[in-house]
């Protein structure tokens, strides 16, 4: 999967030539992290990582992408031919796409030079940002639906075409069980499907008999649509003409209703195709449906089987886009060692973490997650010891994890490239879709509840928060001393 | 460009089979229109149109794309025969790109065979609907910031990597200037532009050396990130010592805010750097900006140059994307004519406008637009005759369009693709971003207004009128027959 190298803010570059012209290339660790979880709720699926790795391997300029560089006559030869050469050689670790996850953990890190660092920030927060999104809205929307089926219709009107193709993988991940973009299929084996357009029933005419040709050409696979013209009158009773048709051959249909009121149409048509006798047919709703329709509607315990969602599951509807960073977390000194970096922020809760970082999930016997720990990644946490969970900003605000209340803690960032190549094999879509699964299960639903969550415990390590008020202390001594000099 | 033909509803396939097979082919007409402007606001940026038909152009099957077909067993040997000599060879009518528009009017016509127009409509909706959602959002934010410059620095939030390019291109088109994605810049030619990181200023350790670096760097394009450690003291202080070297060298600077209170910061900044005599220093900001907060900001005087917006701009932000659909408007009856079709709905604002159709736009005599007028194609509209405009859908709602009071009146749709060709030459993006801004120009403000607009008028003609409510009865008639038949 070759994508241009050009896919880099603008800025980068000239940062780039910045750092080249100067000899100033430090190795670097960017963390890539995100602020607030998406849609008001208590966690993310962490997606889009499998597919940053291959476009990694192959992030590279073309012979025209230099060219074109070269035209706007900022860039000197030197560095162009350092970008002719360019190829990612970092390492990466990770957590595993599909987790759970949580703000302010960093979930990538970037080990590199600088100048290698910079070019991929767009690369990287564009894919995981935006599939941590639609993974995340997935995964509400197949909880709202409880046992129903989520199949994943938005095409067209997903942004872009990459837009429709990424946003059907992360869909698949977080929950749904079908797509309807057939390139998504082929591209990434998610099974494809859907039901008729009203221009099936429109062409023939006949309500009728279009719904009688399309059971006989799919007869395992007849969703029947039938709201062209009158949803309760013909549209249910042809479908039911064609049902009993069809169950003589031993072959069961669904319908499918795309307007009008979605909690009493059902419940007529549930009854109209049970008192047929046509108790195994199901029943399919769709029409810009949103994660709080479907939860409404399975409430009010309205009989549906499916729910076909396009705009809001492929876009994240009234919220575009999830605010993943990244920023630089320690960096090389002059005598080669590794110094933690932070940016201070005038608001304290934007103020990042220093230094390479590990994060732990603490878990109970039964394998329910009990908070996460922020940690440097030189520290080792075990179990059979207390640990003191620190408020990631907020001052004096600790709780103890006493050793009896935890049996295992994992390490969720591992190595995943090396020298800028993946380590092991590409797990398959079905395997990171499970992980989320799993994941999902092992939070007390309340972490999970659609409004007012609870808040999970993330915190940091005493370690950690004693580096970071280090030097928070000595960074706005620093910045006193600029002040200082900029004043003489 | 080529876009895998598989980047179709998977419904579409499997629709297509069945009109194969029963050997149902018509010539159709399809319409793309939307229903309610985005942002709730007066009108829509149509954008998308020569992207599209680059598209269509190539719009085919691999081999690879016809083997996962098959595997998938659900489609005839014949017909995946014919999909693999598939190629788009209809018309398209379609409205300038660029151009504004209005719900319910046809914007593209498509004039094909019922099967292929059946394929694209999932490319044809995902390319117009998303691009004209950016447009438009680009055009209310740069109205929004009245004469400052709308930077896109988009990338990194946006849906994709083609979300990001395509994104890009519509947001040019509707007013932003550059864009920081320099694969757009490469694939479109817009001017590619951006600031520096937080990471540069981290990097050096010293901000005033920073600074001074990259503006010696770029001495033509220095635009200062004076907010890393503090904005008020070191940060305005450096830019200020480098913005007095660079002045010696006949050179200017800007500075760039990207947060806290955006509008407090740029009035001290402004006054900071005009005491310093660096009156010609530009202020630009950034930080999460949406439409409302620019307004507010230009309401209140705030001293800004330039906006660098990312995620409001290229995803839409609440609202993320344009209802546009794909209707039957009309196909071949058994003896070769071509009979008006139109979908009825529940709601009548939601049933089709019959018919092969035309859009007139009226003109006063200093080029503003008064009211557009859909026709059947068939209908030559005039000046020096009196119209009568009827509501679309409202009943006895209609007004008296005199002849003393238009000037001109101009067809919109115009054919844009024979045989699955492009007619004429690509415009360049250039062309069709003034063609956004001459649009603009021609609608009195109050229809443009980010906050209840005035609503410019879209009519029918009368004998639109009249096929549309001959239809609707006869449509009436016959449900009521189907559901009498059903009932037998």
């Amino acid at each position: 999967m070759h994508i241009s190298a050009l896919t880099t803010d603008f800025y980068e570059l000239t940062m780039m030539q910045g750092y080249f012209s100067n000899n100033l290339n430090p190795q670097v660790v960017f963390d890539m992290f995100y602020r607030t979880n998406p849609f008001e709720g208590g966690y993310t699926i962490f997606a889009g990582l499998n597919e940053l790795i291959d476009k990694l391997e192959s992030f590279s300029f073309s012979k025209e992408d230099l060219e074109y560089l070269k035209g706007l006559n900022q860039f000197t030869d030197d560095f162009l031919e350092y970008l002719a050469g360019y190829h990612f050689a970092g390492e990466i670790y990770a957590i595993e796409e599909g987790s759970v996850v949580f703000p302010g953990e960093p979930l990538v890190r970037v080990h590199t030079t600088l100048i290698e660092a910079q070019l991929i920030e767009g690369l990287l927060l564009n894919n995981l940002n935006f599939q941590s999104l639609i993974a995340t809205k997935a995964s509400r929307m197949a909880l709202a639906a409880n046992r129903g089926l989520l199949m994943e219709f938005g095409l067209r009107r997903a942004q872009g075409e990459d837009g429709a193709l990424s946003a059907s993988r992360a869909s698949f991940i977080g929950g749904s069980v079908v797509t309807s973009n057939t390139l998504a299929g082929k591209t990434y084996g998610i099974p494809v499907s859907g039901t008729m357009a009203h221009s099936w029933i429109m062409a023939y005419g006949s309500e009728l008999e279009s719904f009688r040709s399309f059971a006989r050409l799919y007869p395992d696979n007849a969703v029947l649509l039938i709201d062209t013209y009158d949803t309760l009158g013909s549209g249910i009773d042809n479908a039911i003409i064609v049902g009993l048709e069809q169950k003589k051959l031993g072959k069961k249909i669904g319908v499918r209703i795309d307007s009008g009121d979605l909690s009493y149409l059902p419940r007529v048509i549930r009854k109209k195709l049970d008192d047929a006798g046509l108790t195994d047919a199901s029943i399919c709703v769709s029409n810009d449906l949103t994660e709080e329709i479907v939860q409404t509607l399975i409430h009010d315990e309205v009989p549906i089987d499916s729910w076909g969602i396009g705009t809001h599951l492929v876009t994240g509807g009234a919220q575009s886009s999830l605010n993943g960073v990244y920023k630089l977390a320690a960096k090389e000194g002059k005598d080669g060692t590794i110094i933690p970096t932070m940016k201070i922020s005038n608001s304290f809760e934007k103020t990042t973490n220093p230094g390479i970082k590990q994060v732990w999930r603490f878990f109970d016997k039964d394998g329910g997650a009990l908070a996460d720990l922020i940690t440097l990644d030189s520290e080792q946490v075990v179990t059979g010891k207390n640990y003191t969970f620190y408020h990631p900003f907020a001052e004096a605000d600790f709780f103890e994890m006493h050793k009896e209340n935890f049996a295992t803690c994992v390490p969720l960032l591992i190595k995943r490239m090396e020298n800028g190549k993946r380590i092991g094999e590409k797990p398959p879509l079905t395997e990171i879709r499970e992980n989320a699964q799993k994941g999902l299960d092992s939070f007390h639903k309340s972490y999970l509840r659609q409004i007012n969550p609870h808040i999970y415990k993330v915190s940091l390590s005493s370690r950690l928060k004693k580096l970071k008020m280090d030097l928070l202390v000595a960074q706005r001594r620093k910045a006193k001393e600029e002040e200082a000099m900029a004043n003489q």
